[in-house]
C-alpha cells in the first residue's frame, strides 16, 4: 500500500529529462565538432548552431514527446519508468529540428534576436570581415547553419538506437510534422504584410505552424516510439490542438505585449512586417472604422517606433481585441482539460499534461 | 556462348534508368500534391517544386548511385540486372536532395535563372502581388520549398523500402554527404568577393562542394545499397575524386565561357558575385600586374556587363589560365580512368563509368 501511494504522488521530473535531453544535444554537437576539426573544417559552424542550440529555449516539443510515450504506456499507477535512452534521442531530433526552424523563421521574419541574444544571421554577420555586403553573408551562411541542423535532427532520430519498427513509425510521424510546418511557414509568409481581419485564415496559420507542430506531433512522436495504438494518438490530439492553438495565441500578445526581457524577443517585430496573427485579425475586426485606419497605417511599417507600437497596443486593447483572445485562449485550455479527463491516463502523465497546459497558456516568455 | 557474347556488349541502359528515376520523382510529387489538396494547402507549392525537378537536368547523382550498385556487384559478365525499385527510389531521393541544393544555392548566388527557367525564389518573387516586397517573399518562400524538398528527400530514401541494415548504410553514407556539402557551400560562401591566387584553398572548396557531393556519396550510396565491402568503397573514391574535381573545373569554365542557351545558367553571376573558382585563382597567380588589377576591378562587380565580362574572358585567356584549367581537366579524367583500370568491375559497369568520365569532363552543359 506504502509503494502504491507514493506512486501515485510522484510526478515525471521534467527537469531531469530536460538535462538528458540537453546532455544528448550536447554530446552529438561536440561529435559533429571533432569531426570537423579533424578535417580542419571552420569551426564556428558546430560552435554557433551549438551556442544557439543550448542557449535556453524551454524543450517544449522534446518534453511533450516524452510525455507521449509516457501516456502511451499503462493507465495504472507505478512509478514513472526512466525514459529509455534512444527517446531521449529522438525527442532531442525534435529539439534540433526547432533550431533548424527558428534561425530559418529568423530570416523570413527579419529578428535580430532570439532568447536574448542575436539571431543566428545576426551573429554570422557580425563575424563577417573585409569586402561584401555582411546583412547578405549573414543571411546566406544561416541558411546553410538551418540546413545543417535539419539535416542533424534526421541523423540523431535514426542513429538513435530504435528497432526499426518503431524507427519507421517514428519517421512517419517527423515527415508529418515537416510538412504541416512548412506549409503552415509559407501560409504565414503569404499572410505577412496583409492582415484581414479573416479569424478563420488567421487560426488556419495557427494550426498549422503551432498546434500540430508544437504540441500534437511531439506527442504523436513519443506515442509512436511507445508503440502506441491509433484510438490513444487520437485521444492525444483532442488535448493537443486546443493547446496548441492557445500557446501561439498567448504568443501573439507577449509579441506585442510581452517584456523582451522576459521573452528575449522584440515586441516591434511582428508589428512592423505584418504578422497575420489572431489578435490582429480580431482587432481588425471590433476596432472602429478610425481605429481601424490607425491600425492599417501602422501595423506592417518596418520604420515602426516604440511610440507607433504603443498606438497599436491601445487600439488593440481598447478594441476588445486583447480581452477576446485573452478568452480563446481560456476557452482553449479547458478544452484541452477536459480531453484530458476524458482520457484512460496514468495519474502523473495527467498531472504532467495539466500542469503543461497551463504553463503554456499562462507563460510570460 | 550466343548469350555469353551478348552479355559483355550490352550496355546499362542509362537512359532507361533515367526514366524510371523521373517516374519515382513524379509519382512522388503527386502523392505530395494531393494530400495538400485533401487539406486545401496551397497547390504552387507543389506544382514550383515539381516544375523545377522534371525541367531538365542531367540525373548525375541519382545515375552514379545506380552504377554504384552495379559496381558492387558481379566482375563477370551476364547481361546487367535491372535496378530494384527501392535502389531506384534511393536514388531519386539523391535528386530531390539536389533540388533543394539548388534552390537553397541559387538564394546564396542570386541566381535568376536555373535550367534555362526563372530560379525558385525568382518564380516565387514574380507570383508575389500586392504591398510588400516581391523579392523579399520570393527569397524566403523559396527557403521554404528548399526545406521541404530536403524533407522529402530524406521521405524518399526512408520509405523506399529496403530492408533495415541496407537502409540504415545508406543513411550513413546520406549523412555524411549532407554536412560535407553544407561545409562545402559554407567555404565557397566564406570565399566568394574575396577571391585569391591560393590554388588550394579553390580546390578544397571544390572537393567538398562537388567531388564528394556530386560524384563519390552517390556511387557510395549506390554500393551500400547492394551492400558493398569497404574496399570496393576504396576503389571507388580512387576514381570518383579526380572525376568530381574534373565536373566542377569544367562547371568553372563553363560559368565564365559557357553558352547560356545551352547551359541555362548566366555567364555573369560568378564573376559578379566573386566566386573563388580554380579558374579565377590560377588567373590571379599567372596574369601579369596589370591584367591582375583588372581582374581584381571587374570580378566581384554586382553590376558588371557583358562587356567587362569580355575583359575578364580574354585575361583569363592571355594568362594562360584557361589553358591550365584544361590541362588540370584532362590530367584529372586520366587519373580517374587510371583507377577504373585498377578496379575489378563487370565490362558493361567499367564501359557506363568510362562514359560518364567523358561526358562530365567534356560537356558543354
Amino acid at each position: 500500500m506504502t509503494a502504491c501511494a507514493t506512486a501515485v504522488t510522484e510526478p515525471i521530473d521534467l527537469a531531469g529529462l530536460r538535462l538528458r535531453i540537453d546532455a544528448e544535444l550536447a554530446g552529438f554537437l561536440d561529435g559533429r565538432a571533432r569531426a570537423a576539426a579533424a578535417q580542419e573544417l571552420p569551426g564556428e559552424v558546430t560552435s554557433l548552431i551549438r551556442d544557439f542550440v543550448l542557449a535556453g529555449g524551454k524543450r517544449l516539443r522534446p518534453l511533450l514527446c516524452a510525455l507521449g510515450w509516457y501516456a502511451a504506456g499503462e493507465t495504472a499507477a507505478p512509478p514513472p519508468p526512466s525514459l529509455p535512452l534512444p527517446v531521449v534521442r529522438a525527442a532531442a531530433s525534435l529539439e534540433m529540428f526547432h533550431a533548424f526552424a527558428m534561425i530559418h523563421d529568423d530570416i523570413m521574419d527579419g529578428s535580430d534576436t532570439r532568447r536574448g541574444a542575436p539571431s543566428v544571421h545576426r551573429a554570422l554577420a557580425a563575424r563577417h570581415a573585409g569586402p561584401g555586403d555582411a546583412d547578405r553573408f549573414g543571411t546566406h551562411a544561416a541558411i546553410l547553419l538551418g540546413d545543417l541542423a535539419h539535416a542533424w535532427s534526421d541523423e540523431l532520430l535514426h542513429t538513435a538506437g530504435l528497432p526499426p519498427g518503431r524507427l519507421a513509425a517514428a519517421r512517419g510521424v517527423m515527415d508529418t510534422m515537416r510538412w504541416e510546418v512548412m506549409y503552415g511557414q509559407y501560409l504565414d509568409l503569404t499572410a505577412t504584410g496583409r492582415p484581414t481581419a479573416d479569424l478563420g485564415r488567421a487560426l488556419r496559420i495557427v494550426r498549422y505552424k503551432t498546434a500540430k507542430y508544437t504540441v500534437e506531433r511531439p506527442l504523436h512522436l513519443g506515442a509512436a516510439l511507445a508503440g502506441s495504438a491509433p484510438a490513444r494518438t487520437t485521444a492525444l490530439s483532442a488535448y493537443a490542438l486546443p493547446l496548441g492553438e492557445a500557446f501561439q495565441l498567448r504568443d501573439d500578445i507577449l509579441g506585442v505585449y510581452g517584456d523582451p526581457e522576459v521573452t528575449g524577443k522584440s515586441v516591434l517585430d511582428d508589428l512592423r512586417t505584418g504578422k497575420q496573427t489572431v489578435l490582429l485579425a480580431v482587432a481588425l475586426a471590433r476596432a472602429d472604422p478610425r481605429r481601424r485606419d490607425c491600425l492599417r497605417s501602422l501595423v506592417g511599417r518596418p520604420d515602426l517606433d516604440e511610440d507607433g507600437a504603443r498606438q497599436v497596443r491601445a487600439v488593440m486593447r481598447e478594441s476588445g481585441a486583447l480581452g477576446e483572445v485573452e478568452r480563446l485562449i481560456g476557452e482553449r485550455r479547458r478544452q484541452a482539460l477536459r480531453a484530458l479527463d476524458r482520457t484512460p491516463l496514468s495519474p502523473a502523465v495527467a498531472d504532467a499534461l495539466r500542469r503543461t497546459a497551463h504553463a503554456l497558456t499562462g507563460r510570460r516568455a
